[in-house]
């Protein structure tokens, strides 16, 4: 039989086990959602948020004179030991909840009150000692304490998909560099277009990388305006004087983070924009991404049937039945990844639009689908990296015999001869199955010389220097 | 200078142009919603839908003693011109229009009543005669006289939508026919798997329009519930008994369809799931056509650097600056098309989660946007028949060439030699730039007498009879 | 030290703990898909899916003389153990995972040979005794393995939501019964309308949830077709005759649904027209729940400056800062289910549409956004019925008194006085702050008596019967 | 019968009428694309951004001795003309169009073409002496023309939305500053919170439109990255040296616009990342345009039975059945424009998912998605300020008797009395029907002159000043 003990709230009594550290908010926040079966616990950068707030209103409480220095000592020592790791599985609230974060909120003041407790060498349960409103939430509301700790888990998250993404910046780059002289035919439409080489295909998805990069930490940048200090709806009411800038400068320190007090708190609490923006920003990154890998996986479509430009690294049998295929499984997972972050980005948008008058009551969903965006496309990007771009190999002869072979070659003897020319060769080309260069003499259009000179890699590329032998087109 | 007439209402007198149709409740919307330019009287469904209201509420007023012969017939030879086509141009009010429709009901209550008045023998704006209010909306709310004229403009708009797709579904059932006997390699995941036809993949085109029609017209059987007879909030206030009945019985009448009235009116009036039903059906056909127009594109990429298994018919010279390149322009069309659609989903959706209590505010966008997905979908698919499939080629060689070279032919040798000799063979014949059938003879797997049996179109389709020779691929 | 044993694939060899159950396929799939860190195992009506199709497939092997008695046993006896939820936690891949579900099939496949192994008295690992594709996944794909234990799941999954709507709905529909008499007033726009009764607000609810019930139990009905027997693409290659047939049989009566073989295999291997479908019935469920509890929370605001017509039952404290504050949880709990829900029609839109040629490489994402919507609407159906609408009790007075006072009674004057008159009453009580009643008399329109026929609950609510005396309203 | 004039491309000739500015190129789009009836020249930012590109090019080709002096000459004066509004209906290609924008790109050079011709004094069609894509198209690609052409008019459009947003903050500052001193109770999910000022209500709409302005700069400059020199992939292939610098500066010169080149030409082509960039900020922005209306609309939601704390202005008469009804039609106009730009967003997101390799081919339904969002949202901004905000009335009575009767001033006594005591007051207060201020005077806890000192409306907003009385509430 479990042991247990008694608290009580505004509804009346209700018995906890006496080992639990949450109490009696969170046991009634337990029976009333049981929704997705993931509990907040599963969100590590949200629990170091609220852990990192509860230290800096302490801080800031004690400064003020609102909170003893042994109170003090004991809840700084709770919010540091879960930060770091400890009791992740008191954290036991379904992410999916009603209330505006607030069981989120009170799981957390009762996970630090309690180990507080215990610190303080009281028991469990002994509110009067040490209580999770009273001194845990001193001068906070749900209603600022948890969207800025939401703030600093997302700066933290965004910095880990950052990185993500540099790591697969430079893996494209890498490639960029090892395949930038391979001579190819680009594509619009699905339709041959003009040559250009497979480094510039591979350096355009790095840079497109590090474009998002940047707008990713200008979002990340927003998130740095606390409402820390607002209380319930932004009035400050029952917040010392002074408090919000104490608090927000331990924040500062704690986190490292460049954090400032937004200069309308009341705007601030209601405002979900920069979740919103963000959102917006995760959504970019994941178009990319799944263009990026529609890109890979059409180029190594085959092996025998397909483009074929370029082969994956294999990394698993692809069939079940059909022997030696292999799949592009790495690609597939990332469009994945996007299509669910996109889908989040709806579950925002649909949230922040329901926020009605001083708050928006559906942070938490909010939170849950930007922390599940931001981890999902960290790990896609450096699974990318590690597991198929790093091993991407290309097929430079495939690439070279459809250059000389392509219709597009057509293009750069226009300024030689003219569109209208150039159409009647690239037809002739076509309705014949022979290449330019060979009707393009034939026709007595321009000499094989000339088009030596006309079809080289460099004036093809508009580019001043590459290795390829200018001779292998015209020929 | 326009001469002009005084009307009033509510807010007080107002100028209308003499000549004008409309009146003063048309002319305040007109000044309040200057949005998108685009006026109600493009969507001519729903003008037409407006106008069998219109006539099957004025005769059920007059069968029950509350409509004069007189106006009755006036207000019925109106609305018999307008709903074939005339005065198409004094529909004036923006279609994204504030008032749940109300606007645009009292646009056409006007409009009947000032060509009512002229039949009458009558001025314009004479309404002491022949009222806008009073008789042409008689025994109506424009929360039940609206939604059932969308209703009848859905469900007309909506089988435009199914004939267009008969007609593409043919047109690639034509095609099947065609390419009933051109092997090809199948592809999972863009890597060559196993032998079908080409008339196997353009058949599958139209198997699933075939589905896609019969959800559609499930969706479109959920429109004929009407809430005519509800008034304002669907306790039917002020609609004398029997009208609701003899309503709907001559909106049966005059439309040849067999409408019913809901059985709970309230929830009728509130409730616009049937249009977010039928959103969700274009939104599943729109997927599926852009996945058919995806998989054009793909079989026809090249012409020298893709799949180019089949040929779409040019339509338009594809490039300024590139001679004789031609772009798949019309399913480019289409999936645009798709995309259109699947936003307009999203609008209906916000939409329709933002009604409150008895009444969904937002149907003026649900209409435009259901009208605008049906009719462009419709062009869409008749475009797509005529203007691509129809002329649609197939390059037989290139793809029997490729099925001969396939890896995924050792799949059929799984139930001869075992799924891990079969594996053997693959890879060989990968790496060594080879053929199945070589590795497999020179391995001694397999006789060539044996591969040929093993290797009949027959067997890798599963099917009885297809007329392509044995030999060719055991060669 | 964790003991090993090693298996092999394409790839090469690899060394498996040896007390696991998943082999070399699941070991390199979870290498390679590492980011939700939710395992498949978390979805146990999937798992319990692909062990109905393991054993059917196993049944109709053996029939076909394909599959001896003693493997038969084993295979089944384990896939029957699983089923009744043993294992669970050897269903380790990744949720979101590239290659069609390749590695889900897979990690199925490899633990219910190894247990069989265990059956037959063999270790785990010796797969020339019981093989995971040879024996375990005989005649099939994953192309056609996987979507039939999905299509499955998902029947199972709605079913349980299509429960836990009826029991909402009936929730409802005792309010409605105890409310039936208490008048209110309506509101169209959030603007005082004309009278209705609370009950009939109720009612509405519960009729609403009885149409998208209707539409779930059709949608689940598309799901019965199934494409076992497809095996690679849909043209049966490798299945043995009547394969299919016999397959198909034996789900029937394993699952005791009426599922059926699709008549077109292709197709139906690459369509995912009815998850589409599915979602799509989902989304509208989601929209009108939202909807629901939007109005639930609007009727209850306050307790002193909102419309407090109902009060929801407490459920736990509001807020840490505001004594006494009790928030709507369940609904917004339910609301934010509803923004999930229509997120993950979005993913599922982007991955339906993503589909390429013979395959939809992306039905992992599917599947998991599916089972997720599926069992968040139950899990919120449920609490919602419990926790929130059985205890709703209803405030008569101020609802009774706001009829009275109401504007909108005008409206039942038009019949008598006409609309331009009500008007006039309507402006006067409106500007004086005055009732419809007191105006009407006092300005001579109707008399006291008249006004008291006119205005009875029984002939504003256009009904029969109704407890309220007249008298109410219009003294 | 309409006289013709024949000409030709690279399908055959084509009869056009002859007084037609427009060509063979735009004639067989009109016959292709026949979608939404809606053409280009209804897109009069786009129209212009294409004459400032057409004119640049020219200026720079001429510049760098590819153009002559004369034809230079009648491009311009062409392309002016055009800018200022001329020969607008010629521009009659649908929106929705497959092909990248080609059949846009070439409508505009066929007509500047034309124009030119006649400028010249030679007939429209004689291509011999100035062609629409040998001069006018020169240099250029439809892949560098026509989203270059796209920046600019989304920057001009962008710059209207942004003044509109600035006239509505200003309008809501405007209110802000009359309701400054207007005591209200705040609200947080509905529930009554803490008392705040309607003054503090509009300023914080003023606030996050303010915020948004931001975005939509920062958006916007993004936008001036252009690819002008690009040509088909972004090799510049067949663009003379320094044509990119050159045609750049004549750009910023026409639009006094700071563009720059794009350092990576390749990326900038197929990178759509500024589309989805800025509908990402058009999307924040109708969320939030959405959720203040909403709050408005609830606001003043009533007459008799709703919040009634503020009334907008009547716009219209509200329902053509009841009576003196008025309804919040601006905001929900403003609401229905947010859906629909939120399902561009949407439509937007495939769109730029949908892109392959080396370009986008559905630029134009991004464009089309673009344009339509920023001028509704611009329109539903100046709306919303000039027939709705401006006009806005406070009911400061109403008001202030609901902070009285709140029981959220039992918040104001936890810092004198404890958060336990407050509580009881509040369950009391509830329970009793009466206020915080007689429970806490009758049960002691306080006295008249402490809570008259408690209650002042300084200590409630935490503010230095305010003009209402503090007796008020403590009486």
């Amino acid at each position: 039989m479990v042991e247990m003990r008694t608290e009580y709230d505004l509804l009346g009594t209700k018995d906890i086990p006496a080992d639990a550290y949450w109490g009696v908010h969170t046991a009634r926040a337990m029976e009333n959602f049981q929704v997705t079966g993931v509990p907040i616990g599963h969100y590590s950068h949200l629990i170091r948020g609220l852990m990192f707030v509860k230290e800096a209103a302490a801080c800031a409480n004690h400064e003020l004179g609102l909170l003893d220095a042994e109170r003090l000592t004991a809840i700084v020592q709770a919010c540091q030991e879960i930060r770091g790791g400890a009791l992740r599985e008191q954290f036991v609230v379904d992410v999916i909840q009603g209330g505006a974060g607030t069981s989120t909120n009170m799981n957390a003041n009762e996970v630090v009150a309690n180990r507080a407790l215990e610190l303080l060498g009281s028991r469990k349960g002994n509110y009067a000692r040490l209580n999770a409103n009273d001194h845990v939430n001193l001068s906070q509301s749900t209603n600022d304490a948890y969207p800025t700790a939401l703030n600093i888990a997302l700066i933290e998250a965004a910095d880990e998909l950052e990185s993500a993404m540099e790591e697969l910046q430079q893996s494209f780059e890498r490639k960029a560099q090892a395949f930038r002289d391979f001579l190819k035919i680009g594509r619009t439409q699905l339709q041959d277009a003009v040559p250009m080489t497979l480094g510039q295909e591979f350096h355009t998805f790095a840079v497109m990388l590090g474009e998002d990069r940047a707008r990713l930490i200008e979002s990340s940048a927003l998130l740095h305006e606390i409402n820390l200090g607002a209380t319930a709806i932004g009035t400050g009411l029952n917040a010392p004087t002074n408090y919000a800038e104490r608090a927000c400068a331990h924040l500062v320190r704690l986190t490292g983070r460049p954090l400032v007090t937004a200069s309308d708190l009341i705007e601030a609490t209601q405002d979900p924009g920069a979740f919103v923006h963000l959102s917006g920003v995760l959504k970019r990154i994941a178009i990319k991404l799944s263009k990026t890998c529609n890109d890979l996986r059409l180029l190594s479509s085959g092996p025998r049937a397909g483009l074929g430009e370029i082969s994956l690294p294999p990394m698993q049998a692809g069939s079940s039945i059909m022997p030696g295929k292999v799949n592009p499984v790495i690609p597939e997972m990332v469009n994945q990844v996007a299509f669910v972050v996109i889908g989040n980005d709806m579950t925002i948008t649909m949230a922040a639009e329901g926020g009605q008058l001083q708050l928006n009551a559906f942070e938490p969903v909010i939170a849950r689908s930007l922390l599940d965006s931001l981890l999902s496309l960290a790990a896609a990007c450096r699974t990318l990296a590690d597991r198929c771009v790093d091993g991407i190999t290309a097929h430079e002869q495939v690439m070279a015999h459809r250059v000389k072979e392509s219709i597009g070659l057509a293009t750069a003897l226009n300024p030689f001869i003219g569109y209208q020319a150039a159409t009647q060769i690239a037809k002739e080309a076509l309705a014949t199955n022979r290449n330019i260069v060979e009707v393009a003499i034939e026709g007595g259009f321009l000499t094989s010389a000339e088009l030596a000179d006309i079809l080289t890699p460099e004036r093809l590329l508009n580019q001043p220097a590459i290795i390829t032998h200018k001779s292998d087109l015209a020929q």
